[in-house]
């Protein structure tokens, strides 16, 4: 299954807001792909590149069969509406950014540079796994089925149809080396406990979901051999951009002794931004926070925080696995 | 407002299940208390203990206004049951023990000695509340109003009628050095969201609410001065068993230099435990992590582990402050 396909009618996405089930949408308008995006309908940062990607041949579709013939100035800024739907995804804007040159020799042009971005994420998500799975086998030991930590998805849902962290769970279990799962839930939008758990009840993998608080200390019971997680978007210096709740996990993981590995397509990496207090964190609505399961949980008065992401510093990160290289910078 | 009275009828309690609404309801047999501790309807260490005292008078009245006439042994093995409903809390073992000797002479002593450890505990949430807000002072200036950062509830709703770390959050905005209170959810039953937030506004203290996962991230940006907690039982090293999801907020407090402080009666501190290795930690079922509003958020084969407490060691413990001494063991 994949998570996105293009089609006559527009791209054919999973929703992942209906998560964990199964539902595919239709986005026939770049209305709809920015809509999608801004409420997480599709989300995790490699996806994100290929639906923006598809979503500018969308445009550029759409302006091609219309009254008033190709109108590459509206393609570029129906490209630019898409790249800003979301400010903290280093993904997001450098595939949308990577088909613009296809827009001025019309819409099959950029069709074909979406796809072969989509094609790549694949490929490039397999060889995450493969690299990942010999780093973790080597800094964790061969000896004996392991326990793995992951939060939010990096799984095949993240992406196309193979995951970037949980694409390496998914090598390892193929490989027999496998326990055990633990799955942070991950509030505010519980990631982990609908669509990772979906993905390793699939695989046939055993797990347990926490919640995000409990992580840190089921690591320092000793329980868990190594951390492994997506990434939103890497700095020069080797900070980890990541869904909010990381860093605790990383936290716990230096002062338990056992490898954080970062696991991302080479497009996560973002050379020109310093370091992780240069990026711009998204702050989305209070109420995601604030109601639970549709209720509001607080008084009148209250207010909440919600940023989006977290940083986690180079110094915590054991290794950061691309599809052509293993980073470590700490 | 009073989180327990002792009326003719039974313990007269404040429902904490169903804040934000404020409910009360009546415990009118052993089984009603053993059953309101299981379920959280009561719940905080320091109202834990006075609950159990009661609970055990209660036992004593019965007893002695039954058909059979008074039966010590009777109201001893109340008393076991009821000191059994939760494993972790020390001070509800310890407070029903404090009554224990009071069963021979006959249930107005207990009754005497129940609601003399009540007096006792909101005179040293008064105490600590003043003592804290002394330390906090020292530890971070007295140059402007602070943040401060709380898990789960401390607050008055968790005692008797003054609060522990909220009690001393409420001792420093009475002296206007409070700016905002940064709040955790605190899944998975949301004390956080549910109860402290009530408290605070009741209090007009401005305060924002965030997930778990954030609160590590939030004091790693510079946003917080201190991190202010309870505790459940603190072991003779000086380790911290505390609400699932403290240890992380000390992880971060520590890396960002900045105080993290733990308040609660002499009643938590248990020096007949060597460390929080050796603390029983209870287990609560899968389902309060699995459902989330009443919705199941997970497929039909995922399984949750889900701890109620997590151990501080006691090196990331800034100052331990009780009604009597301000502790500091890293």
């Amino acid at each position: 299954m994949r998570t996105v396909e293009w089609t006559e009618a527009g791209l054919d996405v999973v929703d992942q807001t209906a998560l964990p089930q199964v539902t595919r949408v239709t986005l026939a308008t770049v209305d709809d792909v920015v809509d999608a995006i801004e409420r997480l309908v599709v989300r995790g940062a490699p996806l994100l590149g290929v639906v923006g990607a598809l979503g500018v041949a969308l445009a550029a579709r759409r302006s091609a069969h219309s009254e008033d013939g190709y109108r590459p100035d509206l393609v570029h800024a129906a490209a630019e509406r898409i790249a800003s739907a979301r400010p903290t995804a280093k993904n997001l804007r450098w595939a949308v950014t990577e088909v613009l040159p296809g827009i001025a020799d019309g819409h099959q042009t950029v069709l074909l540079r979406a796809l072969t971005l989509l094609r790549e994420d694949v490929e490039a998500c397999r060889a995450i796994a493969q690299r990942g799975a010999d780093l973790i086998t080597e800094l964790c030991g061969a000896g004996r089925p392991l326990t793995l930590h992951t939060h939010c998805n990096a799984g095949a849902l993240a992406c196309v149809e193979w995951g970037t962290a949980l694409g390496v769970v998914r090598a390892l279990h193929e490989r027999g080396a496998v326990h055990l799962v633990v799955v942070d839930e991950t509030r505010p939008l519980l990631q982990g406990a609908r669509i990772t758990t979906v993905e390793l009840a699939a695989l046939g993998i055993d797990h347990r979901v926490v919640v995000d608080g409990a992580g840190p200390s089921i690591i320092a019971r000793g329980l868990v051999d190594a951390v492994l997680v997506g990434a939103d978007r890497i700095t020069a210096n080797g900070d980890v951009v990541n869904k909010i709740g990381t860093y605790p996990l990383a936290l716990a993981a230096a002062r338990a002794g056992i490898p954080f590995v970062v696991a991302a397509p080479e497009s996560t990496v973002d050379a020109a931004t310093p370091d992780g207090a240069s990026v711009p964190v998204e702050q989305r609505a209070a109420d995601e926070v604030l109601t639970v399961g549709g209720t509001r949980m607080t008084p009148p008065g209250s207010d909440a925080w919600n940023p989006a992401f977290d940083v986690t510093p180079a110094d915590l990160v054991t290794a950061i696995v691309t599809e052509s290289r293993v980073l470590r910078t700490s």
